[in-house]
């Protein structure tokens, strides 16, 4: 990067980013929501992950403030890091497998959300969420 | 951090730094590397995960450059992320199971290598990997 004040070129070791997401279910669906920002689409509901913050305690944050909802239970699925599942950089995802309390209500990154089944899944998915969701699907059969 | 040209305090965004581990297992055995580098102790072997780079690919590469040996089967564990699991810094790890073939010399991090049982486990252990080891034998029973 360079320095915005000085303009030099400076060094800085850039790392794959950890993302956290949360496939939340209920009543043999799961949640979606609609990104406000790019790339857009139905998603699963996630985001970044602090400095200093576990990605457990980063899937309770995310799924309050997108979704409005409490976690109950969380279950570790698996870990997906392949350079080109993000259009915007080389972000890496440790994706769960949550039930939660309260009601689902969209905010912050989302504009909605909803709930899907295998078989009504949207047509826009982005990232490599679609095939997150086909691993999840075969895991649960 | 601050610019080393002009000194200016600059914001660059932290992120957790990701790293891979892998229990190479041989005839009911494990790996374990003695580290060169703090915090000293045998260790589970891997390292950081490079930007671009896949965690699977970054798995090969360190037990490639730690014990000089080629992966023949690669699995995904458990990802670990306790904010205080890494003395240094927050570092979180995806831990992979493997098989390998080769002659395993300790190269590179590593300053020798040997084989361990549950019940042979060496004394200084570094980071979480005790925990993750016990995680591991929990599995394999």
């Amino acid at each position: 990067m360079k320095c915005p004040y000085c303009n030099h070129e400076i060094t800085v070791y850039r790392n794959p980013i950890p993302t956290v997401d949360i496939i939340i279910e209920r009543e043999g669906k799961i949640i979606l929501v609609k990104r406000k920002n790019p790339p857009f689409g139905w998603a699963i509901p996630g985001g970044f992950v602090d400095y200093g913050e576990s990605f457990e305690t980063a899937a309770a944050r995310e799924a309050k403030e997108e979704c409005s909802v409490t976690l109950t239970s969380l279950q570790q699925f698996h870990t997906y890091s392949a350079p080109d599942r993000d259009p915007r950089m080389h972000t890496v995802t440790t994706v769960f497998i949550a039930t939660a309390e309260g009601i689902p209500v969209a905010a912050d990154d989302a504009v909605d959300l909803d709930f899907f089944t295998e078989d009504t899944l949207p047509e826009e998915i982005p990232f490599d969420h679609r095939r997150i969701l086909t691993d999840y699907f075969q895991f649960r059969k």
